[in-house]
């Protein structure tokens, strides 16, 4: 038996998210059924990160099992012949049974892309924040207070089915490019729409339409109809898993 | 009479090109349409580069005349309420009278985008050169062989119906970007299909297809046949134009 570890790249435009739901497509769904295509037997994924709808990845990183003797580089060949042109296998290596790559994770890494400005090319791949001055100081701000280890509830979608909303936050960053806006966090775990509620926030914060003082009060109030909006899954990338 | 030039961004995967052709959707028909609606006349509009089916543009340059008195910024404003997604109107401006989007023209810049690996997020803006190891260096020297007043019909499309093939290359450059290459150009004007051939055999030259001295061989012959293939079209972006 060996156990395969896969980095994926893909574009969640158009599917339902990472897991196998009813009601549409999702880039688990379609794996699995090129891998068993390829693999001649049924094949179950773990994924480090069950992205949601419309949120994209540059390094999902998801294993299964399998008994073929085949080498990873021709499984990764073979999966980006089979494959949508949405989802991409950036790598594929073997690994030891031991490995699970939701829980021998120890860090995760999301990016959150802002911009400025309408645009075409990036249209799928930003929140366009429509004409508004945010003041990035103030995003940075809030952007800095939540590092450390805090009680998230305020910022988890209602009913996501966990009890523990502690989140161990190592760093956050907001960096201007061009015209955009990048806020990148890293942290033990996150919950349930955590990343676009702490960027909707935020950038109500940066507009004016809450004071900066109210991000801390939010976090403290451990209640999610505390924070603000959530931003549009299309500015979410899943960026990288640390092991 | 009012002439206003528009810069415009767009994604031209779904178009035609730019130039509004019985085939299928231009960018020029959908802008035309736009303005129509928002002027209530007939418009014509005159563009810097006439970007073929498949090409994006960054930095498109347009110009018409109204007579209606609306601010160019209410122009933008409508433009992007109206327009497809697909298309951006990034600045409007009053310009004067003798301000011609082609012919004003003092040099325009294009870049070409290949990946050196597969990509989900970019597989629509730049063309992936799969498995190959390219030689960079061998790529730049023929980079630097175009710069200067040359005839390029060796890299011109047949039947292009032109009968001047000299142009003035300012600069080029090949950048390394992570996993993309960039290859930038300048020059007084493009001929029809040019920045695609000259990408096409650079390419071959750097994947040792061809010897590198060949390539200025090619451009001395002044005959399309001599050239290598045409990079696809989705790579290609009209950056900017000069005046």
């Amino acid at each position: 038996m060996h156990k395969i570890k896969l980095v994926l790249e893909y574009d969640g435009t158009n599917f339902v998210g990472w897991q196998i739901q009813p009601n549409g497509p999702s880039v688990q769904a379609e794996l699995e059924k090129a891998l068993r295509q390829i693999l001649q037997h049924e094949v179950t994924t773990i994924a480090a990160g069950r992205t949601d709808a419309g949120v994209h990845a540059r390094g999902q990183v998801v294993n299964f099992t399998t008994d073929r003797e085949i080498d990873p580089r021709a499984i990764a060949k073979g999966l980006n012949a089979t494959l949508p042109d949405q989802i991409v296998v950036l790598s594929a290596e073997d690994v030891d049974a031991a490995f699970h790559a939701r829980y021998s994770a120890t860090a995760r890494v999301y990016r959150y892309y802002l911009s400025l400005r309408p645009t075409a090319i990036q249209r799928d791949f930003c929140w366009y924040v429509g004409g508004y001055v945010l003041d990035l100081k103030l995003m940075r701000n809030c952007a800095e207070s939540i590092v450390g280890d805090h009680d998230f509830a305020s910022f988890c979608k209602a009913d996501s089915g966990v009890e523990n909303f502690r989140c161990k936050v190592e760093r956050t960053i907001w960096n201007q490019q061009g015209s955009q806006l990048v806020f990148e966090i890293c942290a033990n775990r996150f919950l349930y729409g955590m990343v676009r509620a702490l960027v909707g926030t935020m950038v109500e914060v940066g507009r004016g339409h809450r004071p900066a003082e109210e991000f801390k009060r939010i976090l403290d109030a451990r209640d999610r109809r505390a924070a603000g909006m959530s931003a549009p899954a299309k500015g979410l990338f899943l960026e990288e898993i640390i092991y």
